[in-house]
């Protein structure tokens, strides 16, 4: 049960906000094990619900969900040079199997059962997977492998925060082998093309979508592509990534077919990912100081039931009114909060923490006029709350519930907006807008390496994207934001989590 | 695609068999790490069919799923005495946190980023789950907790076998804390239930359900429940398990409640749990010498239409046929194989290796004459193939997937009560039927350990359960089967898996 004490504001301190929200809302805990954590029934069923979406649409574009190893060979991470360098600094590494106890009764690790080799934590699944796949393809008919695995992943990182940079997190890794560049690279983008459309159909999202600069593409990649999101306090968020891999892992691992002329070719791979991190993300984009705002379509429960009653016999009036409510919103993720020890203001005060859409109040006195008490989690203009014909309320709620899904994301996309800033061409602009509000910087880059790292040192913006074409300023930036000379490419900079 | 060999029979060597069988029909394949398999897309669709299936019954007996960390802290292992005993010797250890080059250029766990306390990779989740249940939990009325986890688990297993004991396993825990001991033992026996209605219901898979001895039972419960069913080789498969903890792990996590006295006690708490080994039962439950027989209600596709043609026009009508036929039986899990290559032969060949309920054949006759071609992977009578109607198939199709259905459940029950063996009354016909042909032996027990032992060590049989009186012989038997004494109980004797 949420404690009913407000939240530090998000003016106050949005990061202490947000760790206070996540645990109020009940949405995931703290862990005795180091940067890892427990995600709690509410915040576990709102994954469910994402990955149970998008689930369906990897299906639809013809994937198929396997499962492969927990551990990782050690000499397997080894052989993709980019792919060691960028993972055996966080490495959970498993090196004994099994404890013994020591003469005074402690148990250690058994010496005798250390590993020849040491197996790593799959902090992701390149190595393993297309080790696999080069033992089931022989040839191009056998192309393309199109597979997903929904797994938990490590990686020891020094500096967690719930939901967004955790030792464990939860994930899907798509994993993919094709004939062809080409055929590869449609993959990648197609991908990309599905978690944006989730992410803004359905955590109503808006995301920048572009190409990764070579400082920060995924280690052991070609391209790899991303979807940018900005949080409230201005900073982005790398929200999902699809990866262009060529023939890096295949070479390494033999992934070879005859192709269609009995030549024997490398396989082409791409692999994507998105993870709990988005949970964090959808927080950050919607919440406020009274708690989360959950976007219907992912919402666990879509409406609230608030039943208001004095006495025993009203009690009973206004629970058969209230299932008969449920009833009609068949198809709608309805609960009834019938908890005899909570007053109705407590139970108004957990529902908003929680970011429930709607809210329907019902008495004695509802019942007899006919009507029901109808709030939204952010109301439509100045009324908190109203007071509607019940048949009405129940007749209109599948609409009404599309309705707030597309106000949130056009709010959402008009906040990200007002707080892009195009047309900057001074170095010293940017610092401005980084050392003040933040937010998206759209400026002209040469390409160079330097120029990125500069930025990034002295004012911690990262690039975040060179974005598509969709996203690119008009006229494009002629120069380089930092060295002067002449752009090769626009970039989106900014301070990111 | 599987290959078009036959496989070794079940007669020639059971065991063989089933390895084969799991390879071929592509339910799973080994993978470079010791002791872990890959389960490869049509094991994980039938997984997940299982799956969602348990998940739906354990959420409408009131239970959420959460997630808690794969990494368990050796201390917490180390609290019950008898947890650690039994999970110790078979722990996936974490010791180290990052690789290092050494200075010849291969790579080591680094020295400096040893941990100081080992974390272990879950055996199960009893300890870190209690440990945060004390956290949530104040007072009687915040109980019962009704927890579930779908996750993978680690036991380092010294001899594997696919799916039945693998190092690595996927599987559900259920975690549960009462307020009383009562509460917690109907929830264990109500779990224990809803495995055996799935199991019988879905898996096609009769149990018998009863009480482990304490010799046998989860290292750190107060008793364990279990379903035990018989594979083909009648050897007993135990499938599922459900405890009733008592306040073993509740006194060692400070699981306190205050109850509504005002008096501070400890939980009670329940935990249960199926895993990938139901897969293995299945295929020793169901499968014969041309490949797996998959039980329709969790069967990945339930309906297979191979399209026979030569000539493209030909192939245009059969294929628009075969569409209108997956439209028709709209609900059930059908699949087009239209696949140029293969020959019709090859095939019916590999979807009996995968054991699919029902094969449609169509062709340009068929299509003229208004009839398909129907054969049942388990024929009913004599008739291997069955001209029909098309209409009638169509229209009778989901009676027949039901019929069928629970003709292989009563075919595994007839076969396992032929298998069972009741009024043995000497030990030396125990041992005449293990080293037979085994089976489930219905005998009398003193309840001694030393009776128990000696079974085990001299024919390796071991007390399966203690049946619940549904199954239990009429009359009783008197004495032990091994020592003459007295009997306490019955119980069932039979060599496991």
């Amino acid at each position: 049960m949420a404690n009913e004490k407000a939240l530090t504001t998000q003016a106050e301190d949005f990061s202490a906000w947000y760790n206070e929200l996540v645990l109020k809302a009940e949405l995931a805990d703290y862990s005795p094990v180091r940067g890892c954590m427990v995600i709690r029934p509410y915040g576990f069923r709102l994954w469910e619900l994402m990955r149970d979406r998008l689930d369906l649409r990897f299906r639809e574009t013809g994937h198929q969900n396997a499962y492969f190893p927990l551990f990782i060979p050690q000499s397997f991470l080894e052989r993709e040079a980019a792919h060691v360098e960028g993972f055996a600094k966080e490495a959970a590494i498993v090196t004994h199997t099994r404890l013994k106890a020591t003469p005074d009764g402690k148990l250690i690790p058994d010496p005798d059962s250390k590993l020849e080799e040491p197996l790593i934590v799959r902090p992701t699944s390149e190595t393993i997977i297309y080790e696999m796949f080069a033992k089931w393809v022989q040839s191009y008919r056998d192309l393309p492998l199109l597979y997903n695995q929904w797994a938990n992943v490590v990686r020891w990182e020094m500096r967690t925060r719930l939901f967004l940079r955790t030792t464990e997190f939860l994930w899907q890794e798509g994993h993919t082998a094709h004939a062809s560049h080409d055929e590869a690279e449609a993959e990648a983008l197609q991908m990309l093309g599905v978690y944006r459309e989730f992410m803004e159909g359905y955590l109503a999202m808006p995301v920048v979508v572009g190409q990764k600069s070579d400082s920060e593409k995924f280690a052991g990649a070609l391209r790899t592509y991303t979807c940018e999101a900005m949080m409230q306090d201005n900073r982005a968020l790398q929200n999902g990534t699809s990866h262009n891999l060529g023939q890096n892992f295949a070479k390494q691992f033999a992934l070879k077919f005859a192709s269609e002329s009995g030549a024997e070719e490398f396989a082409w791979n791409t692999s994507w990912g998105v993870s709990t991190r988005m949970v964090g993300g959808l927080v950050m984009t919607h919440g406020d100081d009274k708690g989360l705002v959950m976007p219907p379509r992912v919402a666990p429960i879509q409406v609230v039931i608030v039943p208001i009653y004095r006495k025993d016999d009203e009690r009973e009036v206004v629970l058969a009114k209230a299932a008969e409510i449920v009833a009609a919103l068949d198809g709608i993720r309805t609960h009834v909060d019938d908890r005899d020890k909570l007053t109705p203001g407590a139970k108004f005060f957990e529902w908003e923490m929680k970011g429930v859409p709607f809210r329907i109040e019902i008495g004695p006195k509802d019942i007899a006029r006919g009507q029901v008490v109808l709030a939204r989690r952010i109301p439509e203009g100045e009324e908190r709350k109203q007071f509607l014909p019940e048949a009405e309320v129940l007749g209109s709620m599948a609409q009404r519930l599309e309705e707030y899904q597309q106000f949130l994301l056009d709010r959402a996309r008009a906040r990200r907006d007002e707080n892009s800033h195009r047309g900057v061409e001074s170095y010293d602009r940017l610092r401005e807008i980084m050392e003040g509000p933040g937010g998206f910087v759209y400026a002209g880059w040469c390409g160079g390496a330097e120029c990125e790292e500069k930025v990034k040192d002295e004012t911690k913006a990262t690039i975040r994207c060179l974005p598509f074409e969709e996203f690119r300023s008009d006229p494009a930036p002629a120069t380089c934001l930092v060295c002067g000379a002449a752009a090769t490419t626009e970039a989106v900079w900014a301070k990111a989590y």
